[in-house]
C-alpha cells in the first residue's frame, strides 16, 4: 500500500507554470517544488514534464538538477523520472560503482520489481546507455557474483503459485549439504535455485529448509567466508521472500548508521512511496517502537526532510 | 523470405469442414490435409483451429494426431501449432532428451529468434509446462553448458547496430588468449562474450578475431577437447553470425546422414517456411550444386515428402 497522498485531477499546465516560478528570478522556491512534485503520482509527473517541455522547451528535470542540490536535489531527480528510468539510472550507478558495484541495489531491483516491470527497466536502460544491463554488470563483475547477479536480473521465472514440495525438500537438502560442506568454491546449485525457481518454490524450499535444519537459511549464510558472494546471496532471498521486511531493515540500518545513510533512505522511501511504504512503515513502527516518520525527521533537515515526509504521507 | 504459398483469403469454416471429412470414415485422406494445412500461413492455421474447435469441439492438433503417423504426423503436428507453442514444444522435448539435452535446438530458438518472440515462446512454455525454461534448462544441465544455454536463453541483448571498435578488438584478444591456452575449465570470459553482447557486437569480435588471427573462431574452437561446450559454443556462434548459413549446414548433413535426420530436416523447414526458407534454398543450391527440392524428393517418401514439398513452395 501507497503513503503519497495527490489530489485527482491537478492541471499539469498550472503544475508546470508554478514549477516554472518556483525556479525563476534569485532563489528557488523549494516548498512549492515540494508541495507539487511531493503530492502528485507517477502519470501526473509525466503529464507535467511535458507540459513543461511543450511550454518552456526545456527538460523540467535538468532544470530542478540545476537548481538544487546535495540529497534533496538527488531525491528529487528520482522522483521525477519514470518510474523504468528510475530503476535504470539506479542500477547504472549500482553496477558502475568503484571500487566494487552495490549489490543490494542490483538485487532488489532484480527480485522485487515483477518482471514486466523488470522489462520496461532493461529497454529503458538499452535507450539511455546503449547497452543491455546483462552486459555492463557481467563486465563488472566475475565468478559466482556474476552468475548470479545475472541471473537474477535476466531469468525469466515461472509466475504460478503452484509448488512442487517434493521438490522443495530435495532441493533444501541441495542448499544445506551445500552450506554445511562450507564449499564456497562451488555454489552453482545454490544459484542455480535461487535464480531459477519461481518465487513461491523458491519461498516453499526456504520454509523446508527452516523445518528440516532448525534455523533459518540466511543465518547458516553468514558463517562463510566469501562475504560478497554470501552478502548477495542473502540479500537476494530476503527480497524474494518477504521485501517490506527488507526494506524495512534497509531504512533501519540507514537512519542508526553514524551520519545517516541517505542514499539507502531516499532509494528505498522513493521507490516504494507509491507502492509498499504504508506496509514498510508498519513494520518500522512494530520493529522500533517509534514511527518512521519521527525516526525520518530526527535525523534528516532542511527540504530533503520536507520532502521525504511529504512522500511519507504528512498532511499539510 | 519465405517459400510458403498460401491464398489471401481462405475460410477457416470451410476449410475445417474440409480437414473434418479427410479425417473421417475408413482411412484418412492426407492429400487433402497437405492441400488445405500446407498451404496456409501461421494466422489462417490458427483461424482454422479455433473455427474447427467450435464447429465438432474437438482440438484439430488431437485428431490429426490419432489419424496420422510418423515423420508426417510429427510435421504436422508442429505446423499446425502457434509459433510460440511450437518452439516451447521443440524446447522442452530438446532439454528433457535422454541421455544428454539436445543442445543445438535449443541455442536455434535462444540465438535466431527476436528478443519479442523469445520472451513470447517462454510465456506459451510456462503456460504449457507450469515451469520456466530457465529452470528446466537449468536442472538439466551442469556447469560451463548450463551457464551458456541458460545466458543465452534468458539476457535480453542490445538490440542497436552501434559497434564498439575498441571493445571488439579487445574482446577479440580475449577470446584468442582463453582458445590458445586451452585452458578449457575457464570459459568464463567466453562465456560472458558470446552470452551479453548485442549480436552485432558479437560480429564485430569476431570478424577482428579473423582479422587479428587468421581463421574464423570457429575453426580454433574445433581443438578443445571438451566436445559438448565447445560444440554448443559454434553452434551459438553460427546462428549468432548467419543464421540461414547456419540452417543450410543443418539441412545439408541431415540429407546426407545414412538413414536421413528427420527430425532436423523436418524442425529447418517446418520453422523456416514462412521466414529464410528461400534464403536457406539459395545457400543450399550454391553449395551442394542441387535444389533443395531435389535433395528432399531423394531422400524422403510419402506424405512427408509431399507435404515437405509443399512448405518448400512447390505449384500444384
Amino acid at each position: 500500500m501507497a503513503t503519497l497522498i495527490f489530489p485527482e485531477h491537478p492541471s499539469p499546465v498550472a503544475d508546470a507554470e508554478a514549477l516554472r516560478k518556483a525556479c525563476q528570478g534569485w532563489g528557488t522556491d523549494e516548498k512549492t517544488i515540494i508541495s507539487i512534485l511531493g503530492r502528485r503520482n507517477a502519470i501526473q509527473r509525466k503529464l507535467i514534464r511535458q507540459a513543461y517541455e511543450d511550454m518552456y522547451q526545456e527538460d523540467l528535470i535538468k532544470r530542478l538538477e540545476s537548481e538544487l542540490s546535495g540529497d534533496f536535489e538527488k531525491a528529487l531527480y528520482q522522483w521525477t523520472l519514470d518510474l523504468e528510468e528510475r530503476d535504470a539510472v539506479l542500477l547504472n550507478v549500482a553496477i558502475k560503482q568503484v571500487p566494487l558495484p552495490d549489490y543490494r541495489v542490483i538485487v532488489e531491483i532484480s527480485c522485487i520489481r515483477s518482471h514486466e516491470e523488470l522489462l520496461a527497466i532493461k529497454r529503458a536502460y538499452q535507450i539511455r546507455y546503449k547497452h543491455s544491463v546483462e552486459e555492463d554488470l557481467a563486465q563488472h563483475t566475475t565468478g559466482d557474483i556474476r552468475q548470479l547477479l545475472v541471473g537474477l536480473v535476466s531469468v525469466y521465472r515461472y509466475k504460478g503459485d503452484e509448488i512442487n514440495v517434493r521438490l522443495a525438500s530435495s532441493e533444501a537438502e541441495i542448499l544445506h549439504r551445500v552450506i554445511s560442506e562450507k564449499a564456497i568454491f562451488n555454489h552453482e546449485e545454490t544459484i542455480r535455485i535461487i535464480t531459477t525457481r519461481s518465487k513461491a518454490q523458491v519461498l516453499a524450499t526456504l520454509n523446508h529448509y527452516k523445518d528440516d535444519y532448525g534455523t533459518s537459511i540466511t543465518k547458516h549464510l553468514k558463517d562463510g567466508s566469501s562475504h560478497e558472494f554470501l552478502f548477495a546471496l542473502r540479500t537476494a532471498i530476503r527480497c524474494i521472500c518477504d521485501h517490506h521486511k527488507y526494506y524495512e531493515k534497509v531504512v533501519r540500518r540507514a537512519l542508526n548508521k553514524p551520519g545517516t545513510d541517505e542514499d539507502s533512505l531516499t532509494r528505498v522511501i522513493i521507490t516504494s512511496a507509491e507502492k509498499g511504504l504504508k506496509d514498510i512503515k508498519e513494520l518500522f513502527q512494530k520493529r522500533n517502537s517509534m514511527s518512521l516518520e519521527h525516526a525520518v525527521a530526527k535525523d534528516t533537515w532542511g527540504d530533503y526532510k520536507a520532502f521525504l515526509l511529504t512522500l511519507l504521507g504528512k498532511e499539510d
